[in-house]
């Protein structure tokens, strides 16, 4: 990988399977990827309470000794709730907003697929992208359950950019956590789609 | 609860849900439970292969800034090759071990249900417990895959009497998690097994 070390966090509300997306970058890197160390965690609590749910996971080329997300360098926030999250985002990092329940970025100071934001904490250095994955996971595939796979193959391209793991190793994690063959190939087509919004985005 | 801060980590192989098993502890206490943060964490990467599995848990009265079990309370074990995480319980916490995938405990220095432990890195200062988690979820409930449930059991006995939460807020998480009648009875049957089994050993 290029980096020494990559945090993710996926963050949006309860029932959006931000949990399991993570623990499924965690699986296909032991699985099918080489010499990486994942540490896959989640906050429960008063915070957590309100509907707000956040999975963060750390991938390393070496042991992880702090696991804790201090400033991830790729962030799915997938509702207005979550924009909260944004300001922690690391210098030269991404954030993907979804463009369905994500509505209000106060100074964004571009549009659709770019630019930059800033919140009373100052200016984010980060890439801006605002995609349609909730759209996509009820419209196009008509299960908003699975959201969560359309965010996932949202990070997998991100993990293809940073040479992280292939995405091919994600789609295997995907079909081993669903036995039942028709809902692994559901999960896998939500997880392409997910991918080719983010391929087909202005900023690569 | 009695204590500031209480970490516990289960430990067995793959397929032995144990990732579950400390996911529903944080459930629990988020929805169930007052004024506790609880993060859950699991490592994946090389160390994880070859089948070993451990999931954490940190619980605290106060926000977590170290979310990494460094010294568990409380650690379940449930396969011998996860024998090796017990020198890292804290000094006055306490190890469950299965009594069928745990054969080999070097040093015991009593039997079933107390004592200690020494290895090479010395003398391990826990109540020790060897319970029949996996002969209780494969030969009374016919069910080897409730395995976490039983460890899940062990565990809310030991959070009654640490005070931090009631295992009705674990048997609440469980109906929440498995929406099926039939899967949420067997696997709180499971559960409340487990909370037997170590209610009625010698040690309480």
């Amino acid at each position: 990988m290029a980096a020494e070390r990559y945090e993710i966090r996926i963050a949006g509300s309860g029932g959006q399977g931000v949990i399991l997306a993570t623990e499924l970058i965690g699986q296909a890197i032991t699985l099918y990827e080489e010499g990486l160390y994942v540490v896959q965690s989640q906050a429960y609590g008063p915070e957590a309470r309100g509907g707000k749910s956040k999975a963060e996971v750390v991938i390393s080329s070496e042991p992880i000794d702090y696991p804790k997300v201090m400033a991830p360098n790729l962030q799915v926030i997938l509702t207005q709730a979550a924009v909260e999250y944004a300001p922690d985002t690391a210098h030269g990092g991404r954030i993907v907003y979804d463009d369905f329940f994500v509505t209000d970025l106060p100074g964004v100071s571009s549009g659709y697929g770019g630019g930059s934001v800033e919140d009373s904490r100052g200016r984010i250095d980060a890439r801006i992208y605002t995609l349609p994955i909730v759209r996509t996971a009820r419209d196009k595939l008509e299960r908003e359950i699975v959201t969560n796979m359309v965010a996932l193959g949202c990070v997998a391209r991100v993990l293809d950019l940073e040479k992280i793991a292939s995405s091919d190793s994600l789609r295997k994690a995907i079909a081993d956590h669903f036995p039942a063959a028709k809902i692994a190939e559901l999960n896998i087509q939500a997880f392409n789609e997910g991918y080719e919004i983010f391929r087909q985005s202005p900023l690569p």
